[in-house]
């Protein structure tokens, strides 16, 4: 199934892709978030998606609320490892994105002021359904809930040329679109088989493939479980494939009036606006 | 006032420190939540804490649940960074812990398998009371909902001999102690002039005092502020004084059977007791 929160931002309603439209959950779920995450199914179990009212799909927004750890992983694709100057890492290089810079896949991305050097970042976004400690690879799908496509919206001089710490650059409000829906992982199937694209004005940037990933994503959620505990809610987002604005001669950063289109194969796709904050 | 979480794990009850002990506030409040902590002043105000029960205080949970994001200022002592071998930062060095290693402060801290480099750092902890974007550094303190204890536990090889990013070191379950007590900022005043101290086994390793920060309160939030949104339940934990077991010469770790006692001026105390993980 297809999970979507329709509304204006900070009053989503819960909802669901169906036949014709999408159905209006808020009769069985009071929103989707790490709480309720973990029920959804049963409580969908047995409604009728017909008797439910039909929502207009006006604005979408983040297809999960108050998500607890915004996990992201870096240089997870070769290629994009090599157009960064950096070398193929060992193990995940792992990072996080504070939680409150999600925002719905077609929000305007704002650039707060000073900021030159932001970048974008097409990438394939899980969303953990099962709490998971020290889980194997063989075990580790079985605690995902779902997926998304994710913008890992950066700023590279917050990133890398401050203290080393990637999370400065990477936590600005509206650097983490999400959606526009999170599909359950029966729906997806194998999720090492899904082609990805940006454009950024209408020009082809980055196209990929999850195939390519260096640490495939039942990897990565065994890896992180023996790090951390991972919580129903959590979001991992796990790596771009090559094109970024950071790897072009010459480097290319995201301006005002810039636009972004970017999507994941039967995860839907995400226009984005580039807007300077005001002050 | 001084507010706690009383009880088993998962199932605290939030409770208030009264004269002769702790007052239970379930009838107030459902839990102490980023969602309930704006409310809590108003929804005290005119609750006669002598009409509550009393609960006994077996266990102590961390004072808040369900925090939305744990993040951490590195090196923010001039001689904890000396003794790190690293050079003083020119801005605050931001990183953060999964929210899932918060636990109690009495609560062990469990080493997982493998693990050979844990160390100490007793912390100063920030909660965050009112949403935080680009504020000053003369508004700051207003977003500060009151202070606790934190013990920063952290993983050197994990954090340092790894891939640069110093999350995967700082998040396993239980590597975050909080309280005893969140205390409101009106009862602590001045957050710059708190003693500190931790003790290993006995022997006192760090003696410090707010007042040598390199970065200030003020500043790291609204520091912080101009690279995230912060939100209420946001936890800040501000940088270790001298002596943690990395700084040591030879360099000492905790290891099964270690005990550990750490607390701040007016904020109470936490005892630890360091276990392994059996698998």
């Amino acid at each position: 199934m297809k999970l979507v929160r329709i509304g204006p931002k900070g009053a989503e309603k819960p909802a669901i892709a169906t036949e014709s439209g999408f159905a209006d959950l808020s009769s069985v779920i009071s929103d989707i978030t790490p709480e309720t995450l973990a029920d959804l199914p049963s409580a969908l179990k047995g409604v009728d998606l017909s008797s439910l009212p039909a929502i207009e799909p006006g604005r979408f927004g983040s297809p999960i609320s108050r998500t607890g750890h915004f996990i992201a992983i870096g240089l997870n694709y070769a290629d994009h490892a090599a157009e960064s100057g950096m070398p193929i890492p060992a193990e995940p290089v792992v990072f996080s994105k504070a939680p409150s810079c999600l925002s719905g896949p077609d929000d305007d991305v704002v650039l707060p002021q000073g900021v030159e050097k932001a970048d974008w970042e097409v990438e394939l976004a899980v969303v953990i359904g099962r709490e998971a400690d020290h889980v194997s690879r063989a075990d580790a799908l079985d605690h995902v809930f779902g997926y998304m496509v994710c913008n890992d919206v950066s700023e590279r001089a917050w990133q890398i040329e401050g203290t080393g710490q990637w999370i400065k650059g990477k936590s600005a409000p509206t650097f983490g679109p999400v959606g526009p829906w999170l599909v359950t992982a029966d729906e997806v199937g194998n999720p090492q088989t899904l082609d990805m694209f940006l454009d950024v004005n209408g020009k082809r940037c980055q196209t990929g493939n999850t195939t390519t990933m260096i640490f495939a994503i039942d990897e990565i959620i065994s890896y992180l479980s023996r790090h951390m505990v991972l919580m129903p809610g959590d979001i991992i987002t796990t790596g771009t494939p090559p094109g970024v604005g950071m790897g072009m001669k010459p480097q290319t950063f995201l301006k005002e009036g810039d636009t972004m289109r970017l999507g994941i194969a039967g995860l839907g796709e995400q226009n984005q606006k580039v807007v300077r904050r005001k002050a």
